[in-house]
């Protein structure tokens, strides 16, 4: 899944052309609290339908609003700048409609916690260990583990349809909702694919040429990250305010995209827990083939390229040979290779932006928006 | 889920009313061809987008083609007769939303052999078997199970969203496809429900409340079958008709779906493997906690009742072991009791669909529907 850390929010970023205006501060708060309005309204009413099938349910909901109460509301923000760049008016159908993704994310992040068994999400127990813990701690039968990711796996169900349910019943009039459905449909689709070139890229493990490695590494990114986090939702929003130049959006969306998921990748191994919201060098312990462990494999030797074999993927990785892995990805120049990468996708973005056709509040919002998901922390 | 089992198919029912009449064969032969010819063609439209990312998605496509090849396609059956029974005619675009419904049960079929983990599926091997087996010849890195059930998580994911892509792209129009929203929504938060609770059910074992035990198993079979398989699609059908009587359809909806099922839990104890594409007491080794399950519990000596906590669910249960439980099963009366608990709703299902808001070729066909899936086959 597409790990979207903590993301550097925008009083950090200076520089004149850069610098947000009061308004664009203003939206972007305004954007979440109506996205989260309208999220929490959807799983309010749903409620009582499980209250009505039984008490049992309640940890489902639990566990569900804990997963909602965090994250970045990336996708909706996306699809909100898509729309009103296209003319979109601030209608609570919309918000609807764009906070459906936020149901997407998690279940994908569920069922992401499960394939990968982490720990952790959004800095709380993941869904499928609150479960594991609620077996445990309720002397129930059979192994804890098991279900705990059957209750995860069906609690993701839940959220995959109810994204659906969301967004078809967001309001908007049938023929918007239908001009936005290709894509809609489309990213569901591509962000599992992606989701599955990604488990393969980790089960094949080190390739023999160790360009390829990067290039599979790079096409993951793509549909798990560049398309499913940005592009899509960016059209989506443009698509649903009938916008005629939906495919030009591209050009700005698959570039910051990947440069947002490059920037996330180097978060992973040196980003502040605090920020994370994860333990330092998990996506180290968890064995992940980022773009940025696939340079690390281009550029080391024999002796460094066994060592990031030998600890890559330890679940039991300490301090030391988290240490050691972040020493080799810089001496390799691997560290440096990566924010090259991520300044020329950035650089990519800005360009198609400027000729992009949206608005001029919309172009700056989101040109703030790239800088601040893109910039250098380390 | 749903272990909905080959269904003793009309040929074997005898009786004055319950002889199909030539034009009911026809129609069932029918339905069934006009539902796969929307199935298949449904999947080959998004062959060309996975092969656009990449060929490893191949093996995906393979998995769900073996899939979808099986079953019995009940559920679009039952949203068939729900529609044509309210007057809707044999359109291509209805064929295709009612197909969709197949992609939800290959979705739950394929999660639910990874929570159970279930070695086949349609007598074929399950689908997470077929990813570890594809890891385990590759000779990749890390768990070939885990692997397994990550590829298995996400091919069901995709089909969950394809069944909404199919169903809200069936080309009915809007206002149709609106007024069976509710329906359509609802069971799919319904069924995943049903199955979270079949796994409480399972974690928590025997409760003291032998009662209670049946009580809680019916409650499951409610909604993660009877909804799920008969009353939602039914009423899906007669909503997308325009039927002003909807909710009547339940009276008939839910007993005969609790019939099925109860029949189903006795075929997955005594059916015969060749006819259930299941092994012989698959259930009793996965543990399953059935409302057969139940009642015998509740009859059970305590040195049976002994015997049955300590055979059921053991993962090497063999001939022997399943012949032990078996007899108890019987000589506690607990078959016998469900054979009248099956006999019980069928009939009530029976007075219910002679009162049905149906046309009566509708009623007919249902009629026979109903007594091929509840009689006795042992």
């Amino acid at each position: 899944m597409v790990r979207r850390r903590a993301i550097v929010m925008s009083h950090r970023v200076t520089g004149p052309c850069l610098r947000a205006t009061s308004l664009d501060h203003v939206a972007a708060h305004e954007i979440r609290k109506r996205v989260d309005e309208a999220l929490y309204a959807f799983v309010d009413d749903r409620r009582p339908l499980l209250g009505a099938v039984s008490a049992d349910l309640t940890p489902l909901l639990t566990a569900l609003d804990a997963l909602l109460s965090g994250g970045k509301r990336l996708r909706p923000a996306f699809c909100y700048w898509g729309w009103r760049g296209s003319g979109g008016a601030d209608l609570p159908e919309f918000f609807t409609a764009a906070a459906s993704l936020e149901l997407l994310q998690a279940g994908a992040l569920i069922h992401d916690d499960v394939m990968d068994g982490s720990d952790t999400r959004r800095g709380m127990p993941a869904v499928h260990r609150r479960f594991e813990a609620l077996h445990a701690e309720s002397g129930w039968r059979g192994s804890a583990e098991g279900f705990g990711a059957g209750a995860a796996i069906l609690l993701g169900n839940v959220c995959l349809t109810w994204c659906d349910e969301m967004y078809q019943g967001s309001g908007l009039p049938d023929d918007a909702l239908t001009r936005g459905r290709p894509l809609f449909n489309q990213m569901r689709t591509e962000v599992m694919c992606g989701q599955y070139l990604d488990l393969l890229g980790q089960a094949r493990g080190r390739q023999p040429d160790a360009h390829e490695m990067v290039e599979t590494a790079l096409r993951v990114v793509r549909f798990k990250s560049a398309k499913y986090t940005v592009e899509r939702p960016l059209q989506l929003g443009a698509a649903l305010a009938g916008s005629p130049s939906v495919a030009a959006l591209s050009a700005y969306g698959m570039p910051v995209g990947i440069a947002f998921q490059l920037r996330d990748d180097v978060l992973g191994v040196y980003g502040d827990p605090a920020e994370t919201g994860k333990p330092a060098g998990d996506d180290l312990r968890e064995g992940k083939r980022t773009v940025l462990v696939a340079l690390t494999l281009e550029r080391a030797s024999a002796a460094q390229a066994a060592t990031v074999e030998r600890l890559l993927g330890d679940p039991e990785l300490d301090a030391a040979g988290v240490e050691t892995l972040r020493e080799i990805i810089v001496t390799t120049g691997a560290l440096d290779a990566c924010e090259e990468m991520i300044d020329r996708y950035a650089s990519e973005a800005s360009a198609a932006l400027a000729a992009a056709p949206l608005t001029a509040d919309a172009r700056a919002a989101l040109s703030e928006l790239t800088v601040a998901a893109t910039a250098r922390t380390v």
